[in-house]
């Protein structure tokens, strides 16, 4: 198992054929192709300048979408997972 | 439904015709050409370094114009959404 | 009307033919051609780091000068709108 | 009148030929060259990020010398002035 | 025996072949190529401007994954070792 | 006589030929070819965000070393001088 | 003498030949090939922004490895002196 370290969270990759998850279409952006993907595990958080420590706003379970370009590529048995900044993530699919 | 993380707004895009939005016709500009669109969510805000957070000015329902090449495209049952940051919204129409 | 966001100033433009506003005439420049606004409405200011509000030094009606290439141009009625940063203005005309 | 905003400077500018100043001639150096000039008006000074103000170190009339590219002309009846960053200013001239 | 300054990780890079540490294997990705490796040493960790110290979320002996071009290589006694910053390391193999 | 701002200190130039002050051969190097100047003024210092003042490390008559291509030249009555920023100057000759 | 200034370090430099310094050989990387190096002089440290001092991690005749192509070159009665960045050493050899 992966932790991620810092705001990193790592997420389980939608296929690409999938990308109707949840009856939301991800429309192809100029700048930045959002993708869907499950929160796997979430890092400790980054630190701020008074020392403080910022918890990711995700957790493990959660449908999130993130931008495409984002994050670094593990896979794991065969299953393959994204670790991505807790910031590359756009938004909670409810 | 999605819910925006950080300073994230989702936004309900107004139609390219629809240009005139409350009487108010949008001019393009050379570096940023503005749009109109309606704010469905608001994300819980940024955090500053003091830890602080701080909350969006814009609410749900609000009438707003943003920068066109900011954000991320979204849609959901053929309806299209756009997530901007809070910061890329230029002006709220009263 | 539109309620400008964060540190923005919503200025109305002075014609290109009315340059010598109060005796002024504005000499282009290499970098930046300044030019001149009426304010029509002021932002609630930007947020520093210690949360504090710092709110625009210009009020509505100030005749000011800007930096031309700044802002987004809005129009409404047929009267130009230019939308700044409060710091890409330059100085106020008194 | 001009009352410059933010840190900015409002400067009288001396004539190329009177680039002898108090005896100081300026000679050109590879990335900026700096130039002479009469302080007309001093802004209220930029805002740290603990809410502090800092004036500028200089006041109405002292003789500065100050970076070549920087600021935006603008000229008044005939007189040309330079609005520029307190930053930009190197020293001045006792 | 090397020890690393500020935020500097040490680590004895796992070799090209053994790509699948722990039964994971590493799927190279468009920008940043992400390799395993075990730590040997740590740094005391980077200053806040507030003048805290922030130790690195790992210690000696974790296997780590980290971005493959960061970092300056180190030999010594036939064992490659590389020098990375903390934040360059992705996530801890657990 | 010429009062530096900010954290600038004004140098007097040593010649080309004089390379070897203090038995000291300054050898060129790829990105910045140090000289040798003597401290003439010192200015106020720069101002931190917490609105402490940090005034420069050297003082008058010192003989420091500095980055080449920093500062800006200038002259007064025959004599070369150079303003440069404090952070611009290596080291003082003991 | 030199006495570096703010986080400056002044290293004794080792020559090409002798990169095996203590039983450590020095691999070469894509972006930065390490050096070792003897600390002559320390800097007094860099000023945080809250006014605190930082001084360097490393003392006088500690044995260091740095970035290559940091520093500055200077060179007094024969022997070569390179200055850095204290945030440029990598490591110390123990």
């Amino acid at each position: 198992m992966l932790k991620p370290l810092g705001d990193r969270v790592i997420l389980e990759v939608q296929e690409e054929e999938e990308q109707t998850v949840g009856g939301i279409v991800l429309a192809s952006n100029a700048k930045e192709k959002p993708q869907t993907g499950k929160v796997v595990a979430v890092g400790a958080g980054r630190v701020l300048d008074n020392g403080e420590k910022i918890v990711p706003e995700v957790k493990v379970d959660d449908l999130v979408v993130y931008d495409k370009y984002a994050g670094t590529e593990v896979s794991n048995d065969g299953e393959k997972y994204l670790v991505v900044r807790a910031n590359d993530i756009i938004a909670v699919v409810e």
